[in-house]
C-alpha cells in the first residue's frame, strides 16, 4: 500500500513508522519539501520511506493520513489538489486542541462540529474516517501497551473507508471484533474530539500516557 | 442526614428514593410547593420522605443535590437564598443537555466552562462537587447494574465535601480506592460533561443505558 502521512510531528512520525515496520511505501508530508525532520526521518527509515510537501505526500496514496496538530489541519488540507483527495480515504487522527490560554487546552472546534466534520464539509469527496485520535501516539500503533480490553472509536460516512482503516488498526493489535467500536458517521467525530478535555486531564492525574478507555455494560 | 433534591424528574426521584433507603430524611425540591410529582414521591416513600419548593428543599440540609435539567440548574439556584447554599455541600449530577435543535444534543455550556464552574462561580461559598453526571440514573445507585471494574469521576474544590460524596457514593457501590477518580478541581466539571457527547453516542449504538467507562492503565 502506498501511505502519505501528514505532519512530522509526535503522532505523524510513530506513525509512520509503524506503516514502514508493516510493508508500505510511506511518504511523510510538511510545509517545505526540504523539511530535516522529514529528510532524518526518511533517511532513517530507508528505502520505502520518502517525505516532501503535503501535496507531494498525498500525490497517489491508497491512504492519507492526517497527522497535524488541529488547528492548522484544515489549512494544511487546502494546500493538497482536489483531485489527490477525491475518492481519498482520509483518516484524521487529529484533535483541535487549542493552547492559546495554556493548559489545560481548549477545543478550536466543539460541541456543535468538529475537526472531523469540517474536514469532510471542506473536501466532500474525500472519504473521511476519524480514528485513533483518543489514546496517546505510543499506544495508537501498540494498544497492547495499555493491559486489558479497551476501545478505540472510529466514525465516518464511508462504509469501505472504515473497512480498511479497521484492517490496518487489526495489525497493530486493535482487534476488530472487539476493541474497535463504530459510533457511525462523521459527526461522531465531535463525542470522540470532545473526550480529549477527559483525556488531557486523566493525563495530568495518572501521570502517563499509556491509558485507555474500555466501555463497559 | 438531612438530603435536598431540586429536581423531581428521572434523575431527582431515583437519588431521592435512594437516599430514603439509605436511611436520610428527605425533601425533593421543584418550581412549586404542590408539585403533584413531588408530593406522590413524597406520599409513596413514607414518613421521612417530603417535597416543597427549590428553596424549601435547601432549607438546613447537610447534603443538597442539583438533579434539574442542566439548561435551568443555575436559574433554579438562584431562587435558593444565598444563607442556605453558603458553606452546603452541593453535588450536581445534572448536565447542559440542549435538545434545541433535537438529537443528538448539544452542550448549553462547554470546553471553556461547564455548568459545574458556573454554579461555583455563582454560588461561590457553596461547596461544588461535580459526580455521578457521566452514567445514566440506573447506574448512579446500582453501579453493580454494568459487571466489571468502571469509574467514576469526582471533582470540586473543598475536599471534605468531596469526601462526604465519596462516603455516600460508596454506600451504594462505588468503592472510593477503586472506582472514583478524583480529577481535582471544579474546573474538571468541563472534561466530564464534554464526555455526554460520546455518552449519547454510545447510548445510541449499544441501545441500552446500562454501560459505564472504565479507565484502564
Amino acid at each position: 500500500m502506498r501511505v502519505g502521512v501528514l505532519g512530522t510531528g509526535e503522532v505523524g512520525r510513530p506513525l509512520a513508522s509503524r506503516f514502514i515496520a508493516d510493508g508500505h511505501d510511506v511518504r511523510l508530508g510538511s510545509r517545505s519539501a526540504d523539511n530535516p525532520t522529514g529528510a532524518a526521518w526518511a533517511s532513517d527509515q530507508g528505502e520505502r520511506a520518502d517525505h516532501g510537501t503535503f501535496a507531494d505526500a498525498a500525490d497517489g496514496v491508497d491512504l492519507l493520513v492526517n497527522a497535524t496538530p488541529g488547528t492548522v489541519s484544515l489549512e494544511v488540507l487546502a494546500t493538497i489538489p482536489d483531485a489527490d483527495l477525491d475518492g481519498a480515504v482520509l483518516l484524521d487522527v487529529a484533535n483541535p486542541l487549542d493552547f492559546t490560554d495554556g493548559f489545560p487546552p481548549t477545543l478550536s472546534l466543539a460541541n456543535t462540529t468538529s475537526l472531523g466534520e469540517e474536514i469532510q464539509r471542506a473536501h466532500p469527496t474525500a472519504r473521511v474516517v476519524k480514528a485513533l485520535n483518543t489514546v496517546h501516539n505510543s499506544v495508537m500503533v501498540e494498544p497492547d501497551r495499555v493491559p486489558g480490553h479497551h476501545h478505540l472509536f472510529v466514525c465516518g460516512n464511508d462504509d469501505a473507508a472504515k473497512a480498511l482503516v479497521r484492517e490496518i488498526l487489526a495489525v497493530w493489535g486493535w482487534r476488530p471484533e472487539d476493541r474497535i467500536i463504530d459510533l457511525g458517521d462523521i459527526t461522531n467525530a465531535r463525542a470522540t474530539e470532545m473526550l480529549l478535555a477527559l483525556w488531557v486531564r486523566l493525563y495530568g492525574t495518572l501521570g502517563s500516557p499509556d491509558f485507555n478507555l474500555a466501555v463497559l455494560r
